[in-house]
């Protein structure tokens, strides 16, 4: 008979604490592999319990494999490999400190969003509107290509804004530039070969190498991606950002815009990736329309992003198809649902169709434009030296200063708390002679850019 | 001189129209390449418009690269590849009109959720919370892993719940389970042959082809996927399902799981995939521990989801990686944000540690347990001739009926508004002699369970 030792008027139940006997005993090697149980019936007299109790504790040991039943016979003890060797040690892995992003005073940066003009309680109030009434529907599963009523507000965005050709049926929703690219990819099939802008925005170059693309690094001249090197760099797709390239800042003027689509236009797999990711953002005169409205032939594929115009955690972005390519979307994309929650698509789709995003954009340009304007006078001050580029439209602006050692500049300004962005970091091949700097103005406030660019002025000033 | 119409006193601002008129003329040809517009003085006075007019008209050209600005000699136009080709069609493509699902009276359908238990006065309640409390960081960037609160509450649930070895830092969030065999396989640096359960649950065999990975079919048998299959069949990968195997509801026992991880173990690069999917409705019992809480060499990649206990919409799930594997994914992981919007993850990390998903899930449990004991009385009435079997957890019971003919037996079920899923279609190949079906018993109402089981009935009497 077995020996279970039963705590009675503890915490564990009397058939956990048989289970777990009989199943040490088995591990043990105790029971060996064929012994039989003693019956439910005799167990429970011997230890002087309920049947059921020793039945369930039976059954758990079947349903886990421990032990078999065979009707007439009784229960007998199953085969396991040697268990012994897999004894779950009790002792936890040590917890891992993650590190934590270090603080710079004076980040130039361009990446980030001027977070302090976040229209937090209008999202806040939509997001309430929304939990007031009942939206339990909003818990169902959704479309794939996100819900109807989002598609139709970034159509009509698109449309007005951007002047973009688009219908719902061709608007993807997704979380983020990687998860649509990484739609494009199963669309394609595969991964196929890239022309990128060298320099280019590294992140979508990093994207696009993990995704398994073949990477293709073009020239950028003054007016963009050159079509003469693409043309023989034997791509079948073109990543760029037209309306102001990053981190260069040129605008693809309409010539360069018209060969592009041509070289698409030449072969049948061959598309334009057109990244519009900060072409809200322009401070003369109107936006500049997208490459996609000019293109009859179906040949780009646009993507933009609410991350930058809103808030980087509002991780929705959307991906126009040319009406060839989404046949072929439908069959891989149900297998994919829409990564963005439905709630954050109500909220976004009543922003945008409530007119927050508009006056939201309205007021977002003008700070920037302050902040742009504030920049470039700062770097005015600077002196005849220091050139200037890019500017006019985005979240940042190319500036090349009259320094012969930049890593000694660099060191000089990181020690004072302030970092700018080198561009020959954001070439994937032949960084160029003359360093030149990213100076992104969006999520500094003016007291910190001013204070900043004293900073860069007083090293300009010791170093050379 | 340039013939310009100009409306006073429209919507259309004067250097709109000017921009407009000069654009057009360029596109038709009517101004050539190096054709020299007036300069913005003349046409200024000419049309008796103010100078800074022109310019802002002038400036919009330049930066669109219709017009170059020559310093003291004036404006000229580009050249401009066939532009006319490129004309702008006003007219929209037409809408195309999404097909709607159909609905079904007596659906069957494993997949899903009962939402009408789905807790939404209390998720409304905590996201108001988050609302009413400043949580503007919420609207920040966040971890790429997950939000650090959420991972530790996960980590909790998991290590009581499932028995699962795990620390924060093995915890990723995905917004689905596509997300996280997404970045598993950029993990591995690309896609490996994967050996899955034969019948599987489609939508996973789907998503793992549609990343590239190699599928190997292994066939099933009483104790689960075959692992002496596994062996012969060259997979690095074994994608099972071992708490209640989806479709036929098999629980791996003890034994076989030993087996499984000794096959792990044989290589460095082998691994098992465990998706724990309903892992939290079992009706017998203790629920059965996960295989990562026995596997000492960190063999396992444990994989669950919140779509299945809360509801469809929440698109949260996790994956806990072996330590070997968090360098890897780090490297490739810091390129893809998290998907999941950082206010999902508060409210989740809320529900968790608030202890409303127990109760939840302790709620689910009775009532999915009275519906699955009622769908077995149910099919218990239909007669001896009716097998049941994979009863005792998860959302599904298999059922075969004494039938000779299924495809009519479907028929006739779906002329009366009944759907049951045939487990032929689970098969990748090998599909089995004798017809089996998938009832699940979720989402369905006590009463439509009820009729839909009569309709069965009827159907069963009127073609034997």
């Amino acid at each position: 008979m077995l020996l279970i030792p039963l705590e009675f008027g503890t915490k564990e139940p009397l058939y956990e604490q048989i289970y777990l006997a009989v199943k040490e005993e088995i591990k043990t090697g105790a029971l060996p592999f064929g012994a039989k149980l003693p019956s439910a019936r005799r167990l429970a007299k011997h230890l002087g319990i309920s049947r059921n109790t020793v039945d369930t504790a039976y059954g758990q040991l079947v349903s886990e494999g421990y032990v078999k039943a065979e009707p007439k016979r009784g229960f007998f003890v199953c085969q396991v490999e040697e268990l012994a060797d897999l004894k779950i040690s009790l002792e936890l892995p040590k917890e891992e400190v993650e590190p934590e992003p270090e603080e710079i005073p004076y980040d130039f940066s361009p990446s980030g969003v001027d977070m302090s003009q976040f229209p937090y309680h209008i999202w806040r109030k939509l997001m309430k509107d929304i939990m007031i009434d009942d939206h339990r529907e909003l818990f169902q599963k959704g479309n794939f290509q996100g819900d109807l009523e989002l598609r139709k507000a970034i159509m009509y965005y698109l449309r007005q804004s951007r002047g973009v050709h688009v219908t719902t049926s061709q608007i993807i929703v997704g979380a983020g530039m990687e998860n649509l690219l990484f739609l494009l990819r199963q669309i394609f099939g595969g991964a196929k070969t890239v022309g990128i802008e060298n320099p280019v925005y590294i992140h979508a170059h990093e994207m696009l190498k993990e995704l398994g693309f073949e990477i293709r690094p073009i020239t950028m001249d003054e007016s963009g991606l050159s079509v003469k090197e693409l043309e023989t760099s034997g791509a079948d797709l073109a990543y760029v950002t037209p309306a102001h390239q990053y981190p260069t800042g040129v605008v693809m003027p309409i010539g360069r815009r018209s060969q592009l689509i041509r070289w698409a236009e030449k072969e049948e797999g061959r598309y334009i990736i057109e990244d519009d990711y900060d072409s809200e953002f322009r401070y003369f005169g109107k936006p500049i329309p997208a490459l996609q409205g000019i293109s009859q032939s179906n040949k780009v594929i646009y993507m933009g992003t609410f991350s930058r115009a809103i808030a980087p955690a509002i991780r929705v972005s959307y991906m126009v198809l040319p009406q060839q390519l989404i046949r072929a979307y439908r069959e891989v994309g149900k297998a994919f649902s829409c990564a963005v929650s439905r709630i954050d698509q109500r909220v976004l789709t009543l922003f945008l169709t409530e007119g927050h995003f508009e006056r939201h954009l309205n007021r977002m340009r003008n700070i920037y434009k302050e902040k742009h304007d504030l920049l470039l006078s700062c770097l005015q001050e600077m002196g005849d030296g220091v050139k200037v580029s890019g500017q006019g439209a985005g979240v940042h602006v190319i500036a090349e200063f009259p320094v012969k050692d930049n890593q000694r500049f660099e060191i000089c300004l990181r020690e004072r708390g302030v970092v700018i962005y080198p561009l020959s970091r954001y070439y994937i091949e032949r960084s160029p002679e003359r360093e030149q700097y990213i100076l992104g103005f969006t999520r500094m406030t003016k007291e910190d850019m001013i204070e900043g660019s004293g900073i860069i002025r007083e090293v300009l000033c010791l170093i050379t």
